[in-house]
């Protein structure tokens, strides 16, 4: 196939989402000529059905929870949750930032950016991609892939529940709070927003397939993420849904409990969180050679720049199939802005990810830094497990928000520090403090030498820490290893013993 | 004066708080003889008078400000306080965390823990130390002294004001909120308790003789606390109270206030903030030969040893009139018990004190972290201020909680991190994070290469963390110092730019 461009570029980006805009960004600063496509509205997945909505509603939700559960305070609170104004603020909130997006946008150079559907239409004599748009064809030396993700739903479900199949790109919308919802999937998207409808007192029932919550591998974490969430929504794991029909007020659920029961659940809605897929099919990606695998990502996806193979065409963002998290968007965007066209600072730009860092923020949060428990096991690390409680730890239970567990993995030998899994309150913030702390190689005893306020819950990540070094000082006396020195630096690193149990 | 004693003992520690645990733990642990004596209860200031009932109150008060302000979401809350019911939360969880106290206390051996004061009577003919306790002479090689700290009260308050003044000896014991509450002293006590009793509908006025809020010396962060903080508590700055009286009902201050008027504030109570002080006086250390200085502290104490001159005597925690903070007096107490009598694994175990941290944890929180705006002025270091005020802060305006400023100084030569101060929403985790960078020597750079997840109130430290950054790229470009390889090098680690306002 052949047709004549009506634009030459040095760089094409397909997508104007977190790494289209960074790539986008990233090529004009190296001065290359560049064309930036979008179809749809000029915003992000992030502002529009991701990250922002969903904690916009998760705010109002721990704020109804807090107020709730106020009364062992002594502050007695009457609650009403008005749903038209609870989705409000979310809309409202969502399109303040999306303004935000937009005037980024607005400053471009209206003849570096296409509102259109990109089609890639194949190649032309000189090599270059060719990309049809609207009644345009352009050519483009560099292609970079940025199309985003899609929420995946089940065959079929769409023509059975027609209106009342929501998913986290329509959720957002409602105009009211349902009076009950289905969620369909127990990862970050349908965690959060099971934990959040229900919070603000819509009748919600999780559905899982398995009873893994948030990807977590580590078996007790997981034991404890169900105990604590299960105080606040009502949760099917294990279960089977075997048939979905659409009823007069919305849908009901015939499924298989864990039990083997037959069971059903009617709710004004179902919404399906059962993970995102990348559409690279329908951009025509087969016009270039590119084989997809049976997830639909290309085959030759180099996974360190996000090259396929060496052809000129990378793919950024969730569009790779890597992690649909923004900072990582933001990373492969960014870098395939680097890469694309022999930018002048290449090669030296390529960079490690970051320290693997997931955050589901559910009440408590549940989150996991650096190797998960199921990459130790794999790679038949020689690892011990520092384990805390925040059942009974001091600040947690001071602020009434008292559930939950973390263990810290670190290496049997030297107690460095692999990584974490937890559910715990303001684990959010326990999983950065541990990232920067596996980012700088810290074992179990340096880290116990930062300075831990009184009374935090990070005193809590503390006791984990402790037990590490316990645990690796027995080792040494096991194996008849230990030295004096040896053993004095370690308890001299591993912060002071204190006798006090408001350390704990 | 010479008696003849009772019980000799290579080591007596004096007070059994946070510090003189750690310290009697530590000397058992060295296998010497010891006994620990105290006068009143057997628990700590942290748990009876301190950290820990301030932090409960607190956990009230917010729960009744998250209810109060839920409104905008959509969450609308009657609240109602019961003030018995917020005391006897904050009395019954002190009264648990003070039995753990006790459980620890009674696991020691009896004849290794006297109730009763003692008092210092002189030095026998070995040079031991003479101690008078109830009936009991005790003769001890070394002393460590860790009798604490109390409360300061201006002279005549007692006298004028009677069962009208408060401390946090004694605030912690109403049985009910008062009704109205006059707060002198805006430091870390003064700021949680004002706040505190304020968002709980107690009618509160805090005064200060300066404008300084909680030993801020940026004045930038100061003029941020204030505007936070006037939003949830009446505030008097910059006011000298002329004159208190007792009334029919409560108290009545007569102030100046900052623009030189005559005023006149009546509470139920006045609550004394001004300070806390040792009292080393009252154990007789004069008999010694022990000067102490204008407030009461030994002349020849080692800051890094709590030994006073080369005698062997220690002072350890709030009496030492170093930090009065839980931590601290945890390490003094320990690194007293680990000097005193020569213990085998001495010298070695002198460390430097953690990096310096403090917090209130007032709404939104007050830090300081490392070296503070006026130690850095004071030592005329060529520095730099990277600046975020989380007024739009992304995360922190969808919690509501979007009040507040970050100021991070960092070495204008290679953004090396300083400290930082604060008013902040969780800036209690903010600081931990700076800390442990700080205690890293990592550059604003570096750690800009740890993961930032999205949507967090951590992304607003990384706009601070930015323009450390750029601060130090426009002075090399500034002094012709810059080589195109520094500032790759600078850039590269500088994380990514982003183009998304999502992500500032």
């Amino acid at each position: 196939m052949q047709s004549t461009p009506t634009h030459t570029v040095d760089v094409a980006v397909i997508g104007a989402g977190t790494a289209g805009q960074s790539a986008f960004h990233q090529v004009k600063k190296c001065g290359k000529n560049v064309v930036i496509i979008n179809a749809g509205s000029w915003t992000t997945t992030c502002v529009d059905a991701g990250c922002m909505p969903s904690k916009l509603l998760l705010a109002a939700a721990e704020r109804a929870h807090l107020a709730h559960t106020a009364d062992e305070f002594g502050v007695i609170t009457q609650v009403q949750i008005d749903g038209k104004a609870v989705m409000q603020r979310v809309q409202r909130e969502r399109a303040r930032l999306a303004s935000y997006v937009q005037a980024t946008v607005d400053g471009w150079d209206d003849d570096q950016k296409i509102s259109g559907t990109a089609r890639i239409v194949g190649k032309n004599a000189d090599d270059q991609t060719l990309l049809a748009v609207n009644d345009d064809i352009i050519a483009a030396d560099t292609l970079i892939i940025a199309t985003g993700s899609t929420p995946s739903v089940p065959d079929g479900w769409a023509d059975i529940l027609g209106d009342r199949l929501l998913t986290s790109d329509t959720v957002f919308d409602l105009p009211d709070l349902p009076k009950s919802l289905a969620v369909v999937g127990a990862g970050a998207i349908g965690l959060e927003l099971a934990q959040a409808f229900s919070l603000l007192g819509v009748r919600v029932r999780l559905f899982n397939r398995d009873a893994t919550l948030g990807s977590l591998s580590d078996d007790d974490i997981n034991a404890a993420a169900i105990d604590s969430l299960a105080t606040m929504v009502d949760m099917a794991l294990n279960a089977t849904i075997d048939t979905l029909t659409q009823t007069d007020n919305g849908v009901c659920v015939y499924y298989t409990d864990c039990d083997g029961n037959a069971q059903t659940f009617e709710a004004e809605y179902l919404l399906a969180a059962v993970g995102r897929h990348a559409e690279l099919e329908k951009l025509g990606i087969d016009k270039l050679d590119i084989a997809l695998d049976d997830k639909g990502y290309p085959k030759d996806l180099d996974p360190a720049t996000g090259q396929i193979g060496k052809r000129p065409v990378f793919v950024a963002g969730d569009a790779s199939g890597h992690f649909p998290l923004l900072h990582i968007a933001n990373i492969e965007g960014t870098q395939a802005g680097m890469l694309a066209k022999d930018c002048p600072i290449t090669a030296d730009y390529i960079r490690d990810l970051p320290v693997p860092l997931s955050v589901v923020f559910c009440l408590p949060n549940i989150a996991q830094i650096g190797q998960t428990y199921a990459q130790l096991k794999d790679s038949d690390t020689d690892f011990v497990t520092g384990k805390v409680s925040f059942a009974n730890q001091g600040r947690s239970r001071v602020m009434g928000v008292n559930q939950g567990a973390l263990h810290i993995y670190a290496h049997r030998s030297d107690g460095k520090l692999l990584g974490a899994s937890m559910v715990a309150p303001d684990g959010e913030y326990l999983a950065h403090i541990l990232a920067l702390a596996i980012m700088q190689r810290l074992s179990a005893s340096e880290l116990l030498t930062m300075p831990f306020y009184h009374p935090t819950i990070i005193e809590g990540m503390r006791t984990a820490l402790r037990d590490i070094v316990k645990q690796c000082l027995a080792l040494s006396d096991d194996e008849g290893t230990d030295t004096a020195a040896a053993r004095a630096a370690e308890t001299k690193n591993a912060a002071l013993p204190n006798v006090n149990p408001m350390l704990r």
